[in-house]
């Protein structure tokens, strides 16, 4: 019995190398849907609904008879009985994978999340598409400047992809999508700032492509700031290296941590919390199980870390089935080489930058590099039809479609408390 | 200054008329999408995305540049200064439009309403599509055969259009869109209760449409209980006519209770809470103020109540606008007269019901009137030509694209407490 914890790309992939071979295999995840979380930042600006980047984990798997998925979370492994805990049912595992995966790292400050959302599920960024679509609504509303600068004003912490593009999207989301939707403001007006504690943006690209991505960003209007980090946050303001910047909207995409189920292999694990495993992705004195994706440290090239992208988790997911395979055959697991096939990062329309071994290119050909090889990943005939059709028409218009805003409302749908102050005398803007 | 309150069918027909007018509207809804209420159901059974049925009334009304969106909730309108009150503002107006809908109506019962939601909004919706994915998933882990069997248990409360909808759609979905999905159980075993306090099914419609309506739903596997009533509701638990059905999900189509602030007019309200209108929808001893849409009692063909249904909503709208225009021009308002096109009500695949004029139809002409008119009357070119290719997809291959469950979860997301109790001695389908 293979028990399989996770169903992100590392875990859907080795999930699917067992088809048609003699295998039982559980898959336990805490949500019912595999998300395609580059895309995730897409949904957080409404140019995308979360059905367009999510699939049921069944229906993936509905074919593959000898898999059975669980809809649980796993709150315990022991190593000894080996048996996976969840709160409904106790499995017991012949070979265990886990591909837990990662959620964002507040460096201590575990209170700013509320005050910050990341970009991890479709809870996180639904909530940001709500702050964002809602900081222009009360912008428009505003009565005084200082509350319309503060509404107009967005905050990403974190360069690298998903800071990157969450900055470039906000901004086009405002200068072009929103442009003519409102009469008290021009959304064109909006300020968006993105801090990066290094010296440069996309610090695990090249030196040149980060200077191509700083200057498309710039074309944007997002205003960087390099070598700065968030000293404090608070409820509508944010200290950059000490300067208070009033803002509603502040978004994570600085660090991650590894799911707590790292820690409960018994080996150690890096400043990340991920599980340090052998070469062949199993744990040191577990050659039953294996940790793989965001949660696992490995490295490739002698040394440098595999990053935490889809292609080097479906890769070992993949590898990590094959060599269970192999010990089921009796032969011994065998070592991991993450194939580094290039990465890139999307600015806007016509922006991004990629690298794929020597070659380093920007612009329109690296933008429509990635919106091609997006949507030839994209799980599912349907979603990769309704989202290209949904591209080319917002390519075409900037209109962005699902711009909607699910507040938590009460019966009589009383909308985010937090901005509805009582009407002092007379407003300005009301009707006299 | 013209002020609308709600941005619904009635609502926004009556902004649209404005186009092009020397008038200035300020258009108020606490929601910023305008719904397509026909088919929230569609999203309550995964069939599609929220954004595929609603629009922002800012884009709807994007270059209608002397009307104004604020997202807002009113309040209180004070008749005698001519003033509307929302938390953030103050607006005057010369002539008001208040079109503010209905909410459901549990009959005394509010404490019901979490027990079992209706079908009102996107949040309604989602939470009801929530529990109907996270109830098969229940039922999939099971460890008892009650526990199976009340999760595979859906009641469905009120036999009019909404109700026979969804009973409908939720057949289906178990029966063809799960179908291959689990591995414990049979999604095809579950069992749809449609209760109705009255003799027949969409009381509505002619007798002779019921009958065809009650054999279509009878097809589905639905099981119809006429002339029955819910006694009791409790977590986990419905009474029927004090027969006790063991269910995790209840969906209330029973009633409508109008905006409360209908209550505000001054005028009396019926037993639905509408408010009393003149022929003219003005308020009497009020003409600047004029009643719409679902929280309005009007009348046709000497004493029929107009239907809660779209159609009439937007010609009340358009009429509302068209006596403002009238009395600016110092005219008097005009009498509203309901124009019925008739009326339909889908069950699901090739299945529904229409009656216009003394033609009335039913099975796979009627399904295909219906999803023709639906498609067409659906807000903005993007949704339509989206929801046109899903229905496509969807009707060749059963699948159902949007089987999301955002669970409210919490960082580490564990799900719906409720149902994660702790095992008890090592499960029946655990692995020994």
């Amino acid at each position: 019995m293979v028990v399989i914890i996770g169903g992100g790309f590392g875990g859907l992939s080795a999930a699917k190398r067992f088809r048609g071979k003699d295998v039982q295999v559980i898959l336990i995840d805490r949500s019912n849907h595999h998300l395609f979380q580059p895309l995730l930042y897409q949904v957080a600006t409404a140019g995308l609904s979360p059905a367009d980047i999510a699939q049921p984990i069944r229906a993936i798997l509905r074919d593959q008879e000898n898999v059975r998925v669980v809809l649980d979370e796993v709150r315990e492994i022991r190593l000894d009985t080996r048996e996976v805990i969840t709160p409904d049912l106790t499995f017991r595992y012949n070979h265990l994978i886990v591909a837990a995966g990662a959620r964002h790292h507040y460096f201590g400050h575990d209170d700013w999340e509320p005050l910050a959302p990341g970009l991890k599920s479709l809870e996180d960024v639904l909530e940001l598409r709500r702050r964002i679509l809602l900081a222009f609504e009360v912008a428009e509303k505003a009565r005084t400047d200082e509350e319309r600068h503060s509404a107009m004003t967005f905050v990403v912490v974190g360069a690298g992809p998903t800071g990157v593009e969450m900055a470039g999207a906000i901004s086009e989301l405002a200068r072009f999508s929103l442009r003519r939707d409102f009469r008290c403001i021009d959304p064109a007006d909006s300020q968006v700032i993105l801090v990066e504690a290094g010296p440069r943006v996309l610090p695990t690209f090249s030196a040149e492509t980060s200077t191509s991505a700083l200057r498309q960003l710039q074309h944007l209007k997002v205003e960087v700031r390099l070598n700065s980090t968030v000293t404090r946050l608070a409820e509508g303001e944010v200290d950059i290296d000490n300067q208070v910047i009033p803002t509603r909207t502040v978004i994570w995409a600085a660090g991650n941590a590894a799911s707590p189920l790292a820690g409960m292999l018994g080996t150690g694990t890096d400043r990340q919390g991920r599980t340090l495993v052998n070469p062949d992705l199993t744990i040191p004195g577990h050659p039953e199980i294996q940790a793989i994706g965001d949660m696992a440290a490995t490295t490739f090239n002698g040394g440098e870390p595999v990053p935490g992208v889809s292609p080097a988790a479906m890769q070992a997911g993949s590898h990590a089935a094959d060599n269970i395979l192999r010990q089921i055959r009796g032969e011994n697991p065998k070592p991991w080489h993450y194939f580094d096939k290039g990465s890139m990062a999307t600015i806007g329309r016509n922006a991004a930058v990629a690298e794929i071994g020597k070659l380093r290119f920007g612009g329109i050909l690296a933008w429509l590099a990635w919106v091609f090889i997006h949507l030839i990943f994209l799980v599912g005939f349907r979603n990769r039809s309704a989202v290209f059709l949904q591209w080319i028409w917002a390519y075409f218009t900037f209109s962005k479609g699902a711009r909607l805003i699910n507040s938590r409302i009460d019966k009589w749908g009383v909308l985010d408390e937090k901005n509805l102050q009582p009407p002092a005398d007379p407003p300005p803007d009301s009707e006299s």
